[in-house]
């Protein structure tokens, strides 16, 4: 049995939605991981099915309280007889990585918690969340959005979920270096025609192209990313005569920096 | 008439699905802003509406063509008869920010383009786009959930999209600490009290211990963001007490750091 992926929200219809489309909703179709969406409300034991309520001492906003969610978590907790891996999407958690996706989709059993309104009682988070995840530095209306991108970015990683046609090697943030450009039919578009090299059939030719324009792809979007890729001496020497060749000192000195940096 | 947003995607059912929903579905009905999700494949001339074709020189893969995207592009022009700002939803672009989210929800036409598959023709982006925007250091199945994830952060930044209720102030990545612990009721849950300040009515007290709780959770969980917030004497002061009070290095050393960068 693979993974299972537990998550807790007032908006499960979306989740559930979003999750049943396209490549991710293929995949656990075919039972390559297994994904169940919990609305919270249904863990309450008010009469009015509420969940929230105002925090101490504010003069405005709402706050999910801590028993529906901890009720949801325990449920699950029995439902499986195991103890998931606890997730709180929100802007206090680590930024995701490409690694921590890897990592999360060896495990077993996740629980993911989506907050809405203005947050989260802090007991229940002290209480039972493992690790805060943030998927980056901007504000969002809820925790739905996240965990979905947090479960596509894992289940992605998960043998079978990608096709053999969607599976691609060369891809951002996986080789460390982003992606050359592409192109495909019609050979000339609106006057454009593909780089001569793609259409020569020569293959050392076309794969030192492409490991030159991933390397100025990646210096003239993201330079950071070269402080961390594994470049050798041909790389540097390229990325220095190419610099050099577009008489710019701003990459100058950021292909230099980036050298004096890494070696 | 407000923000218009255009998204091109190949499923435009899911996004349209998600924008109906929630907070941002509200306002969307309250007529605050417009968006119009649109389908590719309606804008192929092929017969099979194929969208997609092999990259030159490419074993695998496929990768969506040039021209339907341009045809849906020129579509939204001629309808709106204004140039849209055009963002593309890249792995290889800039990424999100608060800030960008500010500066986009002021826009008059945004025209957003979802990838899918292994990219896109690089002529159409060459062309088209203005800006290539990525969600964060992680890889997705497709530009659907960036698409959303942006439009989320920009449309809660039109004023009416939240309530009263939802509008808070002190919000993570926004004053530019994060935010501090937050309890509702009950005021003792599984054995955990609510700190007593809050319980006080005494609003400088309790002012006081959130300042310094959200500093705390700050320098714990993302230090980066002293580097950029507005501190002053008094939490420099605060910091530096209470990291000697937990004798532990890491917090010393990061408070000493931040205070030498920042001032």
């Amino acid at each position: 049995m693979g993974l299972r992926i537990d998550v807790a929200t007032l908006f499960p219809e979306m989740c559930e939605y979003y999750l049943s489309e396209s490549i991710v909703g293929r995949a656990r179709k075919k039972g390559l991981f297994e994904i169940n969406c919990h609305q919270i409300r249904e863990y309450t034991k008010d009469k009015h099915r509420r969940v929230d309520d105002t925090p101490y001492s504010e003069r405005q906003g709402m706050l999910m309280q801590a028993e529906p969610i901890f009720c949801c978590y325990k449920a699950v907790e029995e439902m499986t007889g195991k103890k998931p891996y606890v997730i709180y999407m929100s802007p206090q958690g680590k930024t995701l990585t490409q690694k921590k996706c890897i990592e999360l989709s060896k495990m077993d059993n996740i629980f993911i918690l989506c907050g809405h309104y203005e947050g989260v009682d802090q007991r229940v988070i002290d209480k039972i969340v493992d690790e805060e995840i943030s998927i980056g530095d901007y504000v969002l209306t809820g925790g739905e959005l996240p965990a979905l991108v947090l479960i596509d970015s894992v289940v992605r990683m998960i043998d079978g979920t990608l096709s053999r046609s969607d599976c691609y090697e060369d891809e951002s943030h996986y080789s460390g270096l982003l992606e050359y450009p592409q192109f495909t039919r019609p050979e000339v578009w609106q006057d454009m025609t593909v780089p001569a090299v793609l259409l020569s059939g020569h293959h050392a030719n076309i794969a030192k192209w492409r490991r030159e324009q991933a390397l100025i792809t990646t210096l003239k979007k993201r330079p950071d990313l070269l402080l961390k890729a594994e470049l050798d001496k041909k790389d540097e020497e390229f990325l220095k005569a190419w610099a050099k060749e577009e008489e710019n000192k701003n990459y100058t000195d950021l292909v230099y920096s980036i050298f004096n940096n890494n070696k």
